[in-house]
């Protein structure tokens, strides 16, 4: 079975990103010095799942930052060409999250790093996320990219730790019950 | 100078309420055997400030909480009598935030616990909030009404503090930067 866990950042007031997918704000809070664990949290990832919104900001970096390999879901990418760049680094899939995560686990993928908002919450939806490390970045932006959003039920977590930094980001790791 | 400070509770996705008020997701997940500091944090509070929504929540408790006086700012309930039974221990008043702060100022009224989201959101916006305990509940409910809502521009916070407790719940505080 595959299963697919979350790392990532959020104002306090629920935002991944503004609206225009600026992140500054959330760079501008990061203290280099800090270890907040995502060396350790990717290790032992085998695959990167993500959207097409993260993707296309991940472009936007210039170098790629990943050694695992990628999963874009993307109805509108699949069928598409990968860069010729990202040859081998990088796969394109029009495929819902259930059917993914069938697939991935055929292909003996066991734990995928899950990015972005959107994904995580369809992902959520479908009960297929089976932890989340939430970093809580000491600011209120009042709008923009949401963490989370509409669910048809409540979902249950239980608190694995939480930890305070010194720079203000509070580092909380949830299990989703199920 | 008075100053207002906030102790509320949220789902991890930000409600501090379904949408028809109800709050039992967060009962159910209280452990009444740990101490989460309300009665150190009331206990230096000369006011409660609270909007209406928060009040007629109370006021459903049967009997009342409060031992400090109360002020409900509602335009609608300012000039109508308070419930007999409540005489002297509750005010109403239709000033708003920044009004409100001025007049208990020139009361001798230091410093004020802001109960419920609308008014907390409003006094964000006017620069007006000291700190916040903000403790977060481990569930997703999707919806209902918000902790944080639409800003003028970014505030700036400061971690005082963050503990895990063992039920799950997050508490951190924050002082607002001005």
């Amino acid at each position: 079975m595959t299963t697919a866990h979350v790392f990532i950042a959020a104002s306090l007031d629920g935002f991944i990103a503004r609206a225009d997918g600026d992140i500054e704000w959330l760079l501008q809070r990061d203290d280099p010095a800090e270890d907040h664990g995502y060396a350790a949290f990717i290790a032992d990832k085998d695959m990167i799942v993500m959207g097409r919104g993260c993707y296309e900001k991940v472009l936007t970096f210039g170098a790629w930052p990943y050694e695992q390999p990628v999963l874009v879901l993307s109805r509108q990418l699949a069928g598409t060409a990968v860069p010729d760049a990202l040859e081998g680094k990088l796969r394109f899939s029009g495929l819902a999250p259930k059917a993914v995560m069938e697939e991935l686990a055929r292909q003996g993928v066991r734990r995928v790093y899950l990015d972005g908002g959107q994904l995580l919450q369809s992902f959520l939806r479908e009960g297929l996320v089976a932890d989340m490390v939430i970093t809580t970045v000491p600011v209120l932006i009042g709008a923009g990219r949401p963490l989370f959003g509409p669910l048809a039920g409540d979902i249950d977590l239980r608190l694995v730790s939480s930890l305070g930094f010194a720079s203000g980001l509070v580092q909380s790791t949830y299990r989703v019950v199920v």
